[in-house]
């Protein structure tokens, strides 16, 4: 058997991640113990999130990965060896792997879910089937509740969780305008995505422009970038709007003492939240664990009838994740990004 | 019968609002038409809410009053003649009065409700059992959803809504830490109302004291304040707390383009609100108007059995409602503040 492969955190970055922050190790590949799997890493999932637990105080809802340990992902895997009941060599299975290419997991029940490669490309285990696609469904549903006809904004929405926060809210009938940087990804999600319009944050009229693609006002402003497109959406927002607040990818490199990117203040979101009775209102998808059923059975009716459609940027090499990685957190990636670490063996 | 004396909005304030803001008129008395009633004020409730209607803009939710435009506030009056079924000379009435000593109101359904004297002193109904108090129960009880040994802090702490909160929460088993001013005003709501703890904005340690009076940190702030009592609160804020945001006094009378008062940009805000998994939510009392059977069910069994107690803080003659809503801004006041427009025919 080969080594176990693994990128560790080698310094914590200041401001934005540098490839030396990252060190390749490799170690011996680990035993799995009573009641436990070792599984061989196929795809390994790269999220923002993962920007928040490379520094010391982690993300709030989970702590800094320490210096020299795996950096944390979920994967999918094939299962190598089992010492679990009801799991076999050569299931596939999604779990909480870490950048490596091996890794140990408890059986059912311990956050590891077993995939039938049948139902869909095992890949959207960590994608719309998955913790990014639950995360957009329970956000929208169960914090935006959007409504038919209503106006619903999502920032960097050809993302992974973007992407899914549109589509369903064209399903629930309400007009969806999309924020993105490049070009081609706002074309991608009005003409494949069937977003009604998608405004750039790169444009320095992006005020006005998103004003234009919302003439009847914002209703749900689903967040993921923060900063500067926040602050576009905060005068458009109307009474009564929701915000779900998933992700704050422009200060996720912010240091300490760095001036906001924004120029209100507190002072000001408070009296819109007041004015308004706007709700914000922070969530991860763990908020959220006990309805996981429900959304994998509806979200799996969506995407087996074409009604949610999603894209994958694929990198090949566990030794490339941490510059995908990067590239991620300035948006270089396009759709889900994913590692590829080991063939995909359910591929024809 | 005597004149109709009515204090309207002379000018915009500039800030914190002067004398000069304010007119007193006489005109005559008005005449009800169909399904009207001729009122006359006993008592006149002020409110910080009423800051925001002196400005062009509004409050969002309504309309700034006209320049020359008589001052908006709700009431309890004495009808002095009907021409709306069910009600007739001597009842007592709480409805939208404005700030004058006669006025003019459609019957039941229409903002006009009767109150029964034998219940409770009338004024209540401007209090305890009126706005203030609903506002209190529908901010605490649907947004805050406080749950017993969870700690709840209120600012404003001794004012009409926040003396309230306080007590409801400790009726739910919570603990209660307030925030007020004078000194006096905390000792009243931990020796007279129950708080287990009180400390002063006006303390320069603010951020310590609060969070030693808040040992396992905050799980609903129900915001009057804003400002930089906002910014000693946020950093105590437990995950998954709570922040019904009713209202922004330390704010209400800064001008466009005063600096913050506090240091904290809205990035910092989000970043909390993701990683704490909070909940921001401005609402005010009108948003839960089909509840109000509700409240004054709850309610008044609360205040008949002691279990919710009151302090109002009443200023003679309607004459002098502009000073005594210049010192509610500043904190003035102790207790809810009332103007007795006439004699209360209900006291002995």
């Amino acid at each position: 058997m080969t080594e176990n492969r693994r990128i560790v955190l080698a310094a914590r970055p200041d401001g934005a991640p540098k490839e030396t922050d990252f060190r390749l190790e490799e170690a011996p590949v680990p035993s799995p113990g009573d009641g436990e799997l070792l599984l061989r890493t196929i795809y390994l999932s790269l999220d923002p999130y993962m920007r928040s637990r490379m520094n010391e105080a982690g993300a709030g809802y989970a702590p800094g990965v320490e210096l020299g340990g795996v950096m944390p992902a979920g994967g999918v895997s094939e299962v190598v060896e089992s010492r679990a009941e009801g799991f076999a060599p050569g299931d596939i299975v999604s779990s909480f792997t870490g950048w490596q290419s091996h890794s140990i997991a408890r059986g059912a029940g311990a956050g590891t879910r077993r995939i039938d490669p049948a139902n869909a490309p095992v890949s959207t285990a960590v994608g719309v089937l998955g913790m990014p696609g639950m995360t957009a469904y329970m956000g929208l549903l169960r914090i935006g509740q959007p409504k038919e006809g209503e106006t619903v904004v999502v920032s960097a929405a050809s993302g992974a969780v973007g992407a899914v926060v549109g589509q369903i809210a064209r399903i629930k009938g309400c007009r969806v305008v999309g924020i993105a940087g490049a070009r081609e990804k706002c074309d991608y999600v009005v003409d494949e995505l069937g977003f009604d319009a998608c405004v750039s944050h790169r444009d320095p009229d992006l005020p006005e422009k998103l004003g234009e693609a919302c003439p009847d006002g914002i209703d749900v402003y689903f967040e993921n970038v923060g900063g500067a497109v926040f602050q576009a959406v905060l005068p458009l927002l109307n009474p009564f709007a929701r915000v779900p607040v998933c992700g704050l990818i422009a200060q996720y490199n912010l240091k300490p003492g760095d001036p906001p990117s924004g120029p209100a203040a507190v002072t000001d979101l408070m009296r819109a939240s007041l004015t308004k009775r706007i709700l914000i209102r922070g969530f991860i998808v763990y908020d959220f664990a006990d309805e996981a059923d429900a959304f994998h059975a509806e979200m799996g009716e969506w995407v087996r009838g074409g009604r949610i459609r999603y894209r994958e940027d694929v990198v090949e090499g566990i030794e490339n994740a941490p510059r995908a990685f990067m590239g991620l957190l300035e948006g270089r990636n396009f759709g889900k990004l994913l590692v590829r670490v080991a063939p995909d063996p359910t591929l024809p």
